[in-house]
């Protein structure tokens, strides 16, 4: 196994791309009553999953995707070797407490927002290698859990400027094959940490959009491509905000993505009716943008090649109430019709 | 890359095992202490170092320990293609503060004390498909943070029963690359999260034993061994209760490893003369054993095959306060003489 399949300086292109043989995505009601309600495989009636905490519901979550999931590729879940997951919360509780009974063997993964983007790459990493049959990658997000874990709880009904997010309640699953899929992944770019000394908790625009230009700018330099190589750029939850701070950031360094930058959070909700302000994020926002609406769009043959950047603002509540800044972390893949 | 390296169930067997080119352990002063002082790479003076916060101090311990392996191979940084690396606080404090300045791109890992197994497991696999040069493999824990994140604050004096862990305040960097070293890994076993219904956060061992049970046996059956055919079986921080529930455990499974199992936990203490109660734990406690004791033994021929098996309690302290159990997990990384 000793052909490099290394690229540039922070890359890896797959010579056997692994393929997503399957996806689903499960979110709450906000999020069904969005533009995006339709695409969904599973909208809950209401947040709390039948359960009694924000903890259980989003775990909860986490099976219902990756059953479903499963079941759309006629798998059963002892199939799956390995999965690759994470979500918000301290010490991973949702993904913890959501994966015993499925029996597969975990990585669980912290990457805030970005986590999507990690636990795709690792999962395709470990495919391409000839590590597993099938992986999983499977991450979520709970508006009243993150609120509860990085804010204030729910009921102290705290306002919110305009340039914060909504975390999405939303989980998203993908299972990963040799072949069999529609959309394969040809290669990937981890992030780097990126610390531009923001502390605003309620700008995580801000706090990300410097680590999504530092990713993106390595992988067209990586891959030799320019911006309109892909049909479309799509960051994780950046939102209004951190959207025109990233394309600023990238003109700067003499990339105009303007025409191809799409943004999860901004495609999850419709801001206006719904008051989400600078628009939706957590790490299930870009998981269930992407199994509702870009996966679709490249089977379909709409798109041809996606750059798909989970973003990720690494704070916890212990590092902002210490007065730490915020660093950012962005995980790139490159998405492909087969 | 299709030829598959899998190998039984769960595990992967390298065809070309890559090898841990270097490694280093930085601890606090209580660790300098124990049995293991003399073998550590820097010993503080004060559990501090230097620092105002107990996160700042083990984010210290980070890039002290990152530093000082790249140092002993000859590496700079920015040879390091990928850093796998994870500790127990909250969205992972201490890594994400520890690993800006690297300047490596990060994958963020958590797995509570097992994260050792998993970032070693995870950049072996880098390595031995081909993705790296080289890659880092950096956990840590301290008794401050870990304290405060997960029990109470080091104010209050709480008392400790005996079923009580001591949380070391120390960690382990690892760096690895296809050849160059004295000790290789040549199979993995990544684990599943087993949760047998324990709720007392003032016994890990209890938490974790289940899991350690389940990884080791798996490995045993995956790669058609005895326990003989190790050297040692060697769990992170079972400590004294664990290690007693886990050779009954297994024995009932058929296997017996009472002659081959240590334990980091109760390796790294006296625990007579240091009120260690039930042994050592946190994923530094696992890596810098590993750096100061495991691999000088492999490295002088002592032992030639090591069976390491880090463990992790799954708990958050909001698990615990809602009355949630305490799974655990465990990851196994096959160590030989080169």
């Amino acid at each position: 196994m000793a052909v490099s399949q290394m690229k540039g300086k922070q890359s890896i292109e797959f010579r056997e791309a692994p393929h997503i043989i399957s996806s689903a995505s499960v979110v709450g009601p906000k999020e069904g009553e969005g533009p995006l309600g339709e695409a969904f495989d599973l909208v809950a009636p209401e947040a709390e999953f039948g359960e009694d905490t924000w903890e259980k519901a989003e775990s909860t979550m986490q099976k219902e995707a990756l059953q479903t999931a499963a079941g759309k590729a006629g798998l059963s879940l002892w199939q799956i070797r390995y999965l690759f997951g994470g979500d918000l919360l301290a010490q991973l509780t949702a993904t913890s407490f959501g994966n015993e009974e499925a029996g597969v063997p975990v990585f669980g993964l912290y990457g805030a927002c970005s986590t999507c983007g990690e636990s795709l790459t690792l999962a395709a990493m470990t495919i391409a290698a000839g590590y597993a049959d099938y992986t999983a990658a499977l991450t979520s997000s709970h508006f009243g859990s993150a609120e509860k874990e990085f804010r204030f709880p729910l009921g102290y009904g705290s306002q919110r400027p305009l340039s914060a997010t909504w975390t999405v309640t939303g989980s998203g699953a993908f299972l990963l094959a040799a072949k069999g899929g529609h959309v394969k992944i040809s290669g990937v770019t981890p992030g780097r940490i990126v610390d531009m000394g923001v502390r605003d908790n309620m700008n995580m625009g801000a706090c990300m959009a410097p680590a999504a230009c530092g990713t993106i700018f390595q992988n067209l330099m990586d891959f030799n491509r320019q911006p309109r190589d892909y049909d479309r750029i799509i960051t994780g939850d950046l939102g209004f905000v951190g959207q025109t701070i990233l394309i600023d950031l990238l003109k700067e360094k003499g990339f105009d993505i303007a025409q191809q930058h799409m943004d999860c959070g901004i495609e999850i909700y419709d801001h206006e009716k719904q008051d989400t302000h600078a628009g939706g994020s957590g790490c299930g926002c870009s998981a269930a943008v992407l199994a509702a609406m870009i996966l679709p769009k490249l089977c379909q043959g709409i798109w041809k090649r996606v750059l798909f950047v989970p973003t990720g603002a690494l704070l916890s509540k212990v590092s902002f109430n210490e007065g730490r800044t915020i660093p950012g972390i962005a995980h790139a893949v490159v998405l492909e019709r087969c």
